[in-house]
């Protein structure tokens, strides 16, 4: 870290007897007063994973040993490859295993992989008990942690299996950020980036221009890109929490993103590099339907490649790669009767849901892979 | 059927914008108009069991057939014993292999076991989807298919996992009772039977007067307790869908029940007839608190052997007999920090959600087996 810590800044999501608050600040995971004012219980249980267990395990049941006076844990194996019902299960034999009850608070403590799992453990546990996120990667902090999705993979499709549930709280520290694989940050800015040609062009100009300041982890830049990022998911939610319209937008980029994750195997690329990839195909396809024009594309991809993220997509099938990618593509959340929906650039700072001919979607795959 | 079917009743369960109703009648199950209004979608998925899918599925596929242009089907193995994850993992298979999508409606065809696993299913996938109850036994027509509780089980506890989530409507066909075995016919009473105790003492005198015709399958009467008990239950449901408070006296007899069928395996004894037996060790327990007294339980358990029920509990360890039940039972979604709360009887049609000292609870175990 290069600069002084930001304040801690509060977020509220708006959703009625579901509403809560995300907290943004350095060092919040081991306050704590950051938990302050959440349901108290007797149990409690921290959900994490091999890699975040023994950088932060230790410092969050610090924080928390005033609150419950049984506080278990359970670690799962790190990585998208392990978001599956076998690793959720874990979570529902720790809980049982340990006599947790209806009003036991569960702690997601980790990564996209981990909030989302934890997340769907404590819907489906006793058909729901709190839950509380302590994203620890950029990528959580601004996106998956924030909005209440929850889910786990099938074999045949990205977040099939989940449900909408609120957390009670979101607690983003940014001091954990310092300890975040390249890659990871990469991934990270790629749903920061999302937010601007979705929803904000002034944002998406301060995030081209502070890039590089991004990118060495400066404390007071990663703040803003947070708290941006939040302010905007916040309030797509709580327009559309379970998504029957605007919501969609939030999927820019991850119609192309899901069958490249799917293609490849959970967990080959990461989320966010998926969807840094997805992104300039989806910009492609917006351009080929006339609704953006070349040099805005060209800027995006720029930028995503100045992220550290890959833009050129990987071939998925030698034989008939856009067959592939159209094949993953339909079993999409979006798609209706089979027809893919696509999230579209249509303006600046605005997006559209929309199927669009196969004929050009299979040329922005031709166009976007190392060989077609 | 000895009598003349009678018309079909409309339910409503008053719930926002989650409000359904429930059609009781004679053969529904095979009209077209009784899912008139129901969403329309180009695929359907119909979710059933070894058992119903040689009496109804092909009834209910051609009263559904003019509905969805693709109309599925997966047939599930048949028992509590399968209502486990990897049985629901037929339920996802199926929706993905098919290509289902987030508009896609799911009908639930057979009894408990179908619905609540039936009902997870269009809970999780995407998310949610919206889902229909068909329920073909009477314990599923009375109780586990209206409220929206649904769940599966896990090896330490039953219904341990799940969602609250509301069906788009119930369609309860009273022509289906007619093949039901009689096992399943006394499993079902018991749910009936449960609802007067703790709401409606005319209700509880009415099935007194009339359980010889109810076992005779006689339609009025069938139609009568089966409507009753659904009036009863969507005013509970209506005041507390979610189960902080009122709801958990519709568990009455099911504290002990769970924990007869967790430890004997579930399959082993019907859910209804666990719920038969824990209601009388519930009334026992209640009389040893001084709640009711002797005569009211010996009535109450009269009427639950008229019914077919098992009274006499079973052993479920023979070195530690009340002590396993009492493990079992603070596994219960209604126990707090390891103290077991118990529905009990304190007034006519009165119930009351309370802990109890584990030496009274050993007490009423012991009376209650075979063999101490």
């Amino acid at each position: 870290m290069t600069s002084q810590p930001a304040p801690a800044a509060r977020i509220s999501i708006e959703l009625g007897d579901r509403s809560y608050d995300i907290l943004i600040g350095s060092g919040l995971l081991g306050q704590a007063d950051a938990y302050e004012g959440l349901p108290a219980s007797t149990s409690a249980l921290i959900v994490t994973n091999t890699t975040v267990a023994p950088l932060y395990l230790a410092q969050l049941k610090q924080a928390l040993a005033g609150r419950h006076a049984q506080l278990h844990e359970v670690v799962l194996p790190d990585g998208e490859a392990f978001k599956t019902w076998e690793t959720l299960n874990l979570v529902f034999d720790a809980l049982l295993g340990h006599g947790c009850d209806r009003k036991t608070v569960v702690y997601a403590l980790g990564g996209g992989v981990v909030g989302d799992m934890t997340g769907f453990a404590a819907a489906a546990y006793m058909r729901g008990v709190p839950f509380v996120q302590v994203p620890t990667t950029l990528l959580a902090q601004v996106d998956s942690s924030v909005g209440g999705k929850t889910a786990i993979n099938h074999p045949l499709g990205k977040n099939m299996i989940g449900a909408f549930y609120q957390p009670q709280r979101v607690i983003c520290d940014l001091g954990t950020l310092a300890t975040l694989p390249e890659r990871e940050l990469s991934a990270g800015l790629a749903e920061i980036i999302k937010y601007g040609p979705i929803a904000d062009t002034a944002f998406l100009d301060w995030i081209e221009a502070h890039m590089a300041g991004l990118r060495r982890r400066e404390v007071d830049l990663l703040a803003h890109a947070v708290r941006r990022s939040c302010e905007i998911k916040a309030h797509v939610v709580g327009v559309d929490e379970r998504e029957s319209g605007l919501r969609a937008i939030l999927n820019f980029g991850h119609t192309f993103g899901h069958a490249i994750e799917a293609g490849l195997g959970y967990g080959e690329w990461l989320h966010g590099e998926a969807v840094g990839c997805g992104m300039v195909m989806a910009a492609r396809l917006s351009q080929r339907l006339g609704l953006v024009d070349a040099a805005w594309v060209a800027r995006l991809t720029t930028l995503i490649a100045a992220a550290g993220l890959p833009v050129v997509a990987p071939v998925l099938d030698v034989a008939d790669n856009a067959g592939r990618y159209l094949a993953l593509m339909r079993v999409d959340k979006k798609a209706e009767a089979g027809e893919i929906k696509f999230v579209l650039i249509d303006g600046p700072g605005q997006a559209t849901v929309r199927g669009a001919p196969d004929a050009l979607v299979r040329e922005v795959i031709d166009a976007s892979c190392a060989v077609a």
